[in-house]
C-alpha cells in the first residue's frame, strides 16, 4: 500500500529528473496587520487538484514538463533571522542539484531569504517585483527585517538599478521618492515591461510575485488587499514577458486563504503558479 | 388567512396563464470538487426580493409578462439516474402544456434531464451553452453520468455540429482538442456569438446557462471558480442576443451560494433570471 | 500616561484646528433587506490603519491637511425622526463653527439630516448623488422616512433641478421615470459628470456617495449588492472631479463590513474616504 | 401544477382546522447591539426541514395536532408602533378565529404587540418569560419601545406581580432592584418553576421565550450572546411545565441566523418550537 | 530531497509493520440535507498537527503503537454503489494483510463497505454504533442506499439482535418502534453500555461512530446537528468501554469541516481519533 | 467637541485616581498554529458595550472601582525579545505610579513581559496558570522564546514550587512528568484549588488566564481549541477564589476573535475580564 503524497497538482515527478523544485514557507511572524499567510501552500497543494493541468492560455501542459514538489519548510515562528536562514539553506542545496527553486510564501519577507543565495550565487542579479506595496522602508517600528522592507532589504544586497516593481500603489510618500533613485518603479500597472525585458537582457533574475498586485476583487485573500489592482488576465500576460527573461529564481508569495470563503483566491494562486511554471519553462 | 406561497419575483401568475415555468432542480452528487449547488433554487427565491422587477437595461418589467414558478423538485441525492428521470418528467408536461420550462440547477449534470426531454420533442434541437469548462469528459472516475461529461451527453443525443459554447476556459487538453471537430467551442469570451446566432436561425434551441462563466470577482458563489471571466454586463449583452433566438428550454445552473457571504452572487443570479426572462419574452 | 484615542488614520488635529470635522453615524434601522451599516464608522476607524495616509493618485498626503474626528453619534434605533434630529444638530454645530462636515454612515438616510441642515444653511444648495439606487420612493411600506426615499426627501426641500445622480442602475420603472422631470440621472456611469461640474459652478454643494455605486466585485460589503457597478478607478476620477466644486458638506454611507470577510471593503472605504478628504481640500 | 407553499414542517394544515396559527414577525430594528433577528422565521421554515417531526422527548408527533403557518407579515422598519400595531392586528385576527397565535420574532420587541391583544382579551394576563436579559429599563437611549424595555412595558399593562421571569443573568444592577418590587424574577436558572406553575393556576398565560436563555455554547445564533445560560434539555423540561398552564398566546425571539454558520441556532430553535408546539397542545 | 507524505499525527510508520491502517473515504453523495463530509479525512489529517500525540486521558502515546496512514480513497460521486464497492475492496486488502481498518467518512453510509466486508470475514459480527439518528429507514425517497438508512442496510447483512444503538434522539417514529424489536437502542445517551459490553463479549465488533452523537455545542461541523447531544468525556468514557472489546474495524464519519469555522470540530475528531486508537490498542 | 476615546466599559476614570491599570499587548509572533490573538484586546473593548457594568453574579459594579484603560501597546512583529521588553516597561512603569497592571494578550507568551518584572519587584512571587496546555517545553523548534514554553521560562525565574497550573489537558508526555517534579499542576478542571489558595496565603501572586482553559463549545474563539475544558461558571468560581489573593499582576490571553463569527468568545472574554477586575478589588 502506497503513502500518502500530497503535491501540487502534476508535479510529482521523481526529485533527480526535475527541472524546478517547489517549497513552502510558510512563514508570517512580521506580518503587522492580519497574519494567515502561512496557511497559503498547503491550501495551494490542497486545491490545486481544483484546477486542470493544461492551460488553454499558453497550450502547454503541467504533464510535459518536470517539476518536484519537496513539501513545506518547518519555519520558526517569532525567529525571523533563523526562518531566513533555514529558506536559503533550501534554496543553496536546490541549486547544488542543479535545479530552480520555485518558493510558496508565505509573507513577502521569505523572498530575502531566497535572495541571498541567488545573489550569492548569481553575481550580476536583478530582480523583478510584481506588487501592490513598494516595501521599501528602511525599518518597521525600529526593526530591519519585515514584509515591509524586503525589498529595500534585497536592495541592500544588489545596489541600484537593478530592481524594476510593477503594480505599486501604496506605500509612505518618501518610499516612492527613495525608488526614483534607486530602483524602477512603475506605479499602478505593467507600463513599460516589455521595455524593462530587453534592459534586462540575458541577466539572472529573481522574480517575486507578490500577488496582492492584482485587484481585491479578484483575488481577496490577502492581508493588505488594496483597491485598484491589476486583472489576472493582464498578469497572466505580464507573467508570460518574464518568462522570457533567465530565471534563475521565483516565489508566488501573500496568498491568505483565510480571509476568502470562496476559495477563488487559492484556485487563482493556483492557476498562477501553473502558468508561472509552464511560462518559464521552454 | 392566505397560505405562505413563495416564488420568484414578480413570478406569481397561475400556472394556466403562464409563458414559462421556472423550476429548482437540487441536485449536485456528482459534483466532485465542492458541493453546495442544491441550495440555489431556494436562495434564488428568497433573495429575489432584494432585486426590483423592473430592468433598466432592457426597459422591461418581470410584472408585464407572465411565469409561474413551480417551487422545487425533490430529486433523490445519489442515485443520478433516477433524478434526471424526473427532471425529463417536469420538463415533459410543462411542454404538455405548452409552456416554457426555466430550469434553476443545481450543479450542470441535471441539463442533460431537460435535453433528453427538449431533444425528444424537437428534432433539430441545438445548444447554446455558456460555461467557463469544456464539460466534454467521456466519463469522470469511469462514470459517465457526470458534472464533468454533460455537454458529451447532449451531443450523444444532438451529434455533431449542433452544440456551441462561449467563454470556456478550463478543460483537459483533449477535451479542447475533441470539441475542434464535434462542437463549436469559443474560448474566453462571446466572440462569434453574433455568427452563432445567425447559423442557428430558426432552429429550436436549448440554452444552458452556467454562472461560472462569470469571472469569480463577480460570482465567486460557485463550486470551481476559474479565473480569467466575462463581466455581468458582457453576460448581459450575450443573454440579449441568445434571447432573440427560438429558445424551447432554458435552465442557469452552478450558483453555490455557500461559498459567497457577501450574497452577492445569489443577487447576480436573481438578476440573470429576471434578464433572462424578460430577454426571451416578446 | 494618554488616554487611548481613536480616529481615522491621520485625523488627529485638534479640533480648533480642524477644516474638516469627521463623524459616524451608526444607523440602520429602516434599511428592508440586510442590516449593518451601523458597524461601518467604527470598521473604517480600526482599519485604516492598514492603509497610507499618502495618495499616491493624487500625491498629496493626510499629513498635511487639518481633520478633526469627532467619533460616532450615539444614535436611538427605532426612533428614525429622533435619529435624524440628532445628525441635524450635530452638523449646525459644525456649521457654527466654520468647518466642513464630513459624515460616514450608515444606511442612505442619514444623508437626510446632514442635507436639512446645509440646505437651511446654504439656500442654493445642490446635490452630487452617487448611488446604484433611485432612492426615490415617494414612500416604503407607507413610510415617507427610509434608505429607499431618501433622495426624494432631498427633493422635498431642494426642488426640481438640484439634484445630479449617477451611476443608477437598480429602482422601480416609476421612479426612473419620475426622475427624468425633477432631476438629472444618469445611468449606470458617470457620463455627463464633466457637463454637470459646469453647470453647478459655484453652487454649494453636498455629496453624497452611497458606495454601492461599485461593482460589488470589488465592494461586496453593503447591504443591497448590484451587479454591473463602476469601478474604484473610475470612482477615485469621479470624486476627483467633484472635489473641484464647492463642497459644504458630504458623506460616505451603506458600507455593511460583516458581510466581506475579506476586509477589502471596509479597506477600499477607508482609501476612498481619503481619497476623498484630498480631493476637497485645496 | 401546484404552487410553492412553504411552511414549518409538518405545520400544514388548512386555516380552518388549525387550533394554532403559526406566523412570523421578522423586526429588528430598535435592537442596539447587532441586528439579524430579521432573518429568523424565514430561516426556522427552510431548516426545519432538517428535523423530524416526531419528538423522541415528549413521544409525540407534529403530524397529530394541527397547526397554519401564516408566513411572515410584512412589518415596517423604523416605525416601531407601526410595527407593534400590524403585530396586534394579525393576533387579533387569531383570536376572533378562535385560535392561538405562536409568534416566531424579530427581536424581543415584538412581543409587546401581542401581549397588548393577549391583555385586551384575557384581563388576568400573566406572563412566563425566559430570558437571559432583564428587559426591563423605564428607557433606552430616551426610547420607550425598544428591545431593552419590552418586558416594562408588559408590566405597564399588566401591573405587579403577573410577570414570571426564569434565567436572567444580564441587566443593570437598578433593573435587578426594580424587578424584586414589581415582577418575579429568577436569576440564572428555572429554580421555582414549579412554584410558579401551582401559582398561575388557570390563569390565562402568555409565554414568550427568549431563545438567548440557552447558554451561547449550544445557541450562538443570537444578538447579545451571555454565557452561562441554560442547557437545552433544561430548556426542554421547562417547556414541557409552561404546556401544562393555560396558553393563550405564545412567541419565541431573538434568533439571529446570521451569526452562526453551523446553522445549529436555527436547527435547535427548530426543535425548540416543534417541542413547544408538541407541548402546549393536549 | 524526501517527499511530502501527509499522515494523521503520529501515524508515520511503514506498512507492514502496522496494527491499523487508516484511510479515508470521502463520499457524501447520498446526503440529504447538508453535504461536506467529503472534506473530513483531509482536514483531520492537516489539523492533527495542532494536538499531540499524547492523551492525559489513558496515559498512552500515539508514538507507542503502530498505524499506516494510506490517504484517502478516490471515491465516484454519484454512483453509490461503486463507491461502496471501492470501499469494499479496501478493507478487504487490509483484512488480507492480518490489519485492522480505521475509515474516516465521509457520510454514515460509508460504513455499509466497511461492514459488508467485516460481516463476510467474521460471520458472528456485532455492531456497536453511536449516533444521533436512528439511521433505520427502509428507504429514502424512494432510496435503498443513504446515509439515512445505512443501519437499516446493516442490519439486512447481521440479522436481529447484533446491533447496539447509543446516543439516538432524532428520527422517525416508526423508527423507533422498528428498533425495539430487531435492535438495541438506547436514547439520549450510554445507559446501558457497560451491559452491552459484557453481551457481547468476545464476539468481533465493527464499532461505527458518527460524531453528531456529541452535543452541537462542542461539535459544529456537521451536517444536522442535533441538540441535546453527548458530551466529548462522555463519548471518552464510552470509546474506551468499547475497546476493551474484539474490535475488527472502526470508524469515525460525519465530520463536516465547513461548518464549523472555528476549526475545532476538526480538533475534536483528531482527538477522538487518537483516543480511539489508543484505546483499541493493548 | 470632545476627542474619540475608545476603553473597556466601565474603565474610563483618569490614571491618577485609577488602582488598575489595563493595557492590550497584541502580540502573535510565535503563535505557531493559528495566529490571529493580536486582534484581541481590539475586540474586547469594541464589543465590551454588549455586556452590562454591573455583575449579577458577585453583586457589584465596575462604576463602584477605579480602572483605567491605557489602549494598545505598540508591538514590534517577529521580534519577540523587543516585544517583551516593551511589555515589560509598561508594567514597570504601572508599578511605578502604584497600581496594579492588567494586561489583555496577545499570545500566552506576553505573560513573561510582565513576570519579568513582576518578578523583580515581588520577589516571593507565586504564578496561578489556568490553561488547556502544559506550556511548559524547553524550547520549540530550537527556540526558547515560544508561546509553548511560557511556563517554563516563567519557572526559570521563579524556581521550584512557586506555579500553580490548573485544567491542563494538553501536552507532551515530558511535559507531564517535568510538572510533577517542579511545579503544581492539576489536569483538566480545578480540583485542588482551594488548598492552592490556603498554601499560597499572602504571598504576592500574578494570575495569567489562558482563556482557552474554557470548553470550545464555550470559548470557540482560540487559535488551539481543546476539547474537555470547563465551564464559565467553573472560571468565574475560581476566578473570585483567586481574587481573594494577593494579586499584583494579571492577564487575560488567547482569545482569537477571527475564529468565533457569533462573537460569543469576545463577550466571554468582556464578562471575564468584568468578574476578574471586580473579584480582586475590595
Amino acid at each position: 500500500m502506497k503513502k500518502n503524497v500530497e503535491t501540487f497538482i502534476g508535479c510529482d515527478c521523481e526529485y533527480e529528473e526535475a527541472q524546478i523544485v517547489i517549497f513552502g514557507a510558510p512563514f508570517d511572524s512580521t506580518t503587522s496587520f492580519r497574519p494567515g499567510t502561512r496557511f497559503a501552500s498547503h491550501a495551494i497543494r490542497s486545491e490545486s487538484f481544483g484546477i486542470e493541468t493544461y492551460s488553454p492560455y499558453q497550450d502547454k501542459d503541467l504533464t510535459d514538463i518536470r517539476v518536484f514538489d519537496a513539501g513545506d519548510l518547518e519555519l520558526c515562528f517569532g525567529n525571523t533571522e533563523k526562518a531566513l536562514n533555514q529558506i536559503q539553506n533550501m534554496v543553496s542545496e536546490i541549486y547544488q542539484d542543479q535545479k530552480t527553486p520555485c518558493m510558496i510564501g508565505g509573507e513577502h519577507l521569505v523572498t530575502l531569504g531566497a535572495v541571498r543565495e541567488a545573489a550569492r550565487r548569481y553575481p550580476n542579479l536583478h530582480i523583478v517585483h510584481f506588487d501592490a506595496h513598494t516595501d521599501l522602508r528602511e525599518d518597521y517600528l525600529g526593526e530591519p527585517l519585515s514584509h515591509a522592507t524586503v525589498i529595500r532589504r534585497c536592495h541592500d544586497i544588489l545596489g541600484d538599478g537593478k530592481i524594476y516593481s510593477f503594480g505599486i500603489r501604496s506605500g509612505e510618500r518618501c518610499e516612492f521618492e527613495w525608488a526614483k533613485e534607486h530602483t524602477h518603479l512603475t506605479r499602478f500597472d505593467f507600463c513599460g515591461l516589455a521595455e524593462a525585458v530587453r534592459a534586462i537582457g540575458g541577466a539572472p533574475v529573481y522574480f517575486t510575485l507578490d500577488l496582492d498586485i492584482l485587484d481585491p476583487s479578484e483575488f481577496p485573500g490577502t492581508g493588505t488587499p488594496e483597491a485598484g489592482g491589476v486583472t489576472f488576465l493582464q498578469l497572466l500576460e505580464a507573467i508570460r514577458a518574464v518568462g522570457t527573461l533567465n530565471i534563475v529564481g521565483m516565489d508566488i508569495n501573500e496568498l491568505s486563504p483565510i480571509y476568502d470563503p470562496s476559495g477563488r483566491s487559492t484556485a487563482l494562486a493556483c492557476k498562477t503558479l501553473r502558468e508561472l511554471l509552464l511560462a518559464v519553462t521552454h
